[in-house]
C-alpha cells in the first residue's frame, strides 16, 4: 500500500492492530483445530479496509476508536467468513499468499470454520453494549449487518449463475458486485456511524459512501485479475478468465470484439484447462479491446459519488482519510 | 407424533403455521433459485420443536405468541441452516423424505443457501423491536443466539473429529451433543423467556430446561439411528454406523463387547461400503450389548432435569405442554 500517505498508512496499522487484538481476544475456544482454521486467513494478512472504515467513520463523528472495535471486528469477521466459503466454491487454492482453509483442513471443517466466524461476528456486535453504545443502536447494527450478509449471499449466488450464462449485461454485473462486495462496505460505514449517532441523514449518506467505494473496489479487483501483478497480489491472476467469470473488462471486451479475436477469447473463457500462454493471450485481447480503460473510468465515477457522500461528515482528518481510502480503492495494485 | 396429547398436537400445528407464515413472509428475494434452495428443507417438513419451545415459553410467562414469532422464526432458520451444511459435510442424500439441498442444487449453492438462512435468522431477531420487545432484550437475544451458533459449530467440529478417533469417552460424547444439539434448544427456551422478562433466575432455569431437553433429544436421535424404523424416519438408518459416528449406544457397546463380537462390530463401523446385512448385524450387536437400554436410561435422566427446571414457570397449560415436550423427546419414534 505504498501509494498511501504516511498518515493513512500509520492509521491503518494502528486500527488493524486494535482490531486484530480484539478479534484474537474474542475468537478462541475448542476444538483448537476449528479455531485455527477459522483464524487462518485473518492471521495470513489482509488490508483490514472494512474495519478501518468503521473506526474512521466513528472518529470522524467525534467518538473514540475503542467504542467502535466490536463493530469493526464484526465486519472483518463477516468478510473472512465469506472468503473461507467463497474459496471452497471457487476451488481456489491460494489467498493472501497462503493455502486456503479447505486446502489445509478439508472442506467439512472449512465450512464449519466459516460458520463459526459468522456467529462470532454477531457475538462481537453485541459487545458494543459493554462499550456504552445504546441498545437501540446495537439492535439496529445487528439488522444492518444481517441484511448486508443476506445481500452478500444473493451476490454470491448471482456470481455463480453468471458463469453459466451466455450473456450478462453491465447493469446486472453492477448489481451483482454491489451485492457481493458493496453491501459489506456499505454496512461498515453505517456501523461506524451507528457508534456515534442515530441521525438518519448521516447514516444514509454513509451508506452511499460505503456502497460506492465497495463497487469501485470490486471493479478494481476485476481489473487486477486481468492486468495486475501476480507477485503483488499474492494469488494467481487470470483465474477470472479460467473460471469464465463475467467481470466488467471481460463483458466490455465481449461487446466490442468480433470475428477471430472474439472467438479466441471465448475459447479460453471458462476453460479450466487453459494454459498460461492462452490466458495471457486472452488478457491481451481484453486490454486491446479497451476493457481495462472502460472499467477504470467507471470505477472513477463511483469514487466521485463516494467523495460527494462524505460531505455529510464534519471536516477533519478522519474524513480526509476516508476520502483518501476511496481514491485508493481505484489506484491500488493489490 | 401420534404419541402426543391432542392439546399439544394442535398447539404444535398452530405454532408451526404461525412460524412458517412468518418465515415465508420474511425470507424471499432474488435470485429465486437461491431462495428456493434455502427454503427447501423448511418446505419439506420438520417438527418445529424449537419454535414451539420459544412460543410456549413466552406464553407460559404471560406474553402473546405473536410477540415471540421473530425469535421463533430465528431459531428455526438457524436449525435449518445447520441441516443444509451438515448434509453437505456428511454427504447425506435424503432428509425429511426429500433429496438434500446439495443433491438438488449442488454444493456451492447449498453452502450459500445455508449462509443466507443464517443471515435471515439474525434479521428476524431484530424484528422483535417492531413487536415491542425492548431493545436491551433484543440485543441480549442476539448474543444468546450468536453464542449458541458458535457452540453448534464447535459441536459439529467435535463430531467430525470423533469419527477419526479410536476411542471417545462418554463425557466427551455428551459435551459434543450438548454443543451440537443442546445449545440451540437451550437458546430457544432462553429466547422465549426474553420476550417476556429480564429475570436472570428465570432465564437460567429456562436455559437448563432447553439444554437437558436437547441432550435427551439427541440421545434419542442416536437411538433411532440404530433401532428406529426407516419408514417413520424418512431417511436411511444405520448411517451413523456406516460413517463410524461414535454415538452413545455404539460407545457403550464398544466398552462391553469383546473378542469376535467386538471385531465384527469394529469391521463395520466407518465402513462406507458396508452392505445392508452387515449393518443390520452391527445394529444387532449393539442392541445385544445393552447399548440401547443404556442410552434410554441416560436420556430419561436428562428429561428429569428438564422437568425440574420448569418449576420456575407459573403453573399453566403452556408449562404443561413444555413438560410433555420434554417427555416426548425420549419417546418419539421419528
Amino acid at each position: 500500500m505504498t501509494q498511501l500517505s504516511e498518515r493513512l498508512r500509520s492509521y491503518i496499522t494502528r486500527v488493524a492492530g486494535l482490531v486484530d487484538g480484539y478479534i484474537y481476544a474474542r475468537v478462541h475456544g475448542e476444538p483448537e483445530e476449528l479455531y485455527n482454521a477459522a483464524l487462518h486467513l485473518i492471521r495470513a494478512g489482509g488490508k483490514r479496509l472494512r474495519p478501518v472504515i468503521v473506526v474512521a467513520t466513528t472518529e470522524a463523528l467525534g467518538e473514540e476508536a475503542e467504542k467502535a472495535l466490536p463493530f469493526a471486528a464484526a465486519v472483518e469477521l463477516v468478510h473472512n467468513f465469506t472468503l473461507v466459503h467463497d474459496d471452497i466454491m471457487d476451488r481456489d487454492d491460494f489467498r493472501r499468499g497462503v493455502p486456503t482453509v479447505h486446502k489445509l483442513w478439508g472442506e467439512p471443517l472449512a465450512i464449519t470454520a466459516g460458520d463459526l466466524l459468522y456467529a462470532k461476528a454477531f457475538e462481537a456486535l453485541t459487545d458494543a453494549r459493554d462499550k456504552g453504545v445504546p441498545a437501540e443502536r446495537v439492535a439496529k447494527a445487528v439488522r444492518v449487518l444481517a441484511q448486508a450478509s443476506s445481500i452478500v449471499a444473493e451476490g454470491q449466488a448471482m456470481d455463480m449463475m453468471f458463469e453459466e450464462e451466455e450473456y450478462v449485461d453491465v447493469e446486472d454485473y453492477l448489481k451483482m458486485i454491489y451485492k457481493k462486495t458493496g453491501a459489506l462496505f456499505e454496512a461498515s460505514a453505517v456501523l461506524g456511524g451507528l457508534v456515534a449517532t442515530s441521525d438518519e441523514n448521516i447514516l444514509s449518506s454513509l451508506a452511499s459512501y460505503g456502497k460506492s467505494l465497495g463497487i469501485a473496489f470490486q471493479i478494481r479487483d476485476d481489473i487486477l485479475g486481468i492486468a495486475g501483478e501476480e507477485s503483488e497480489l499474492g494469488k494467481p491472476i487470470y483465474s477470472d478468465i479460467r473460471e469464465g467469470k463475467k467481470t466488467l473488462p471481460i463483458l466490455y471486451a465481449l461487446s466490442k470484439l468480433e470475428g477471430d479475436a472474439r472467438e479466441k477469447l471465448e475459447k479460453v473463457l471458462g476453460n479450466r484447462d487453459a494454459g498460461r500462454e492462452e490466458l495471457e493471450e486472452a488478457a491481451k485481447l481484453i486490454k486491446e479491446a479497451g476493457g481495462i480503460e472502460y472499467a477504470e473510468e467507471l470505477a472513477r465515477r463511483y469514487v466521485e459519488q463516494a467523495l460527494a457522500a462524505l460531505k455529510v461528515l464534519p471536516e477533519n482528518e478522519y474524513r480526509e482519510m476516508l476520502e483518501e481510502l476511496a481514491r485508493f480503492a481505484v489506484s491500488r495494485t493489490r
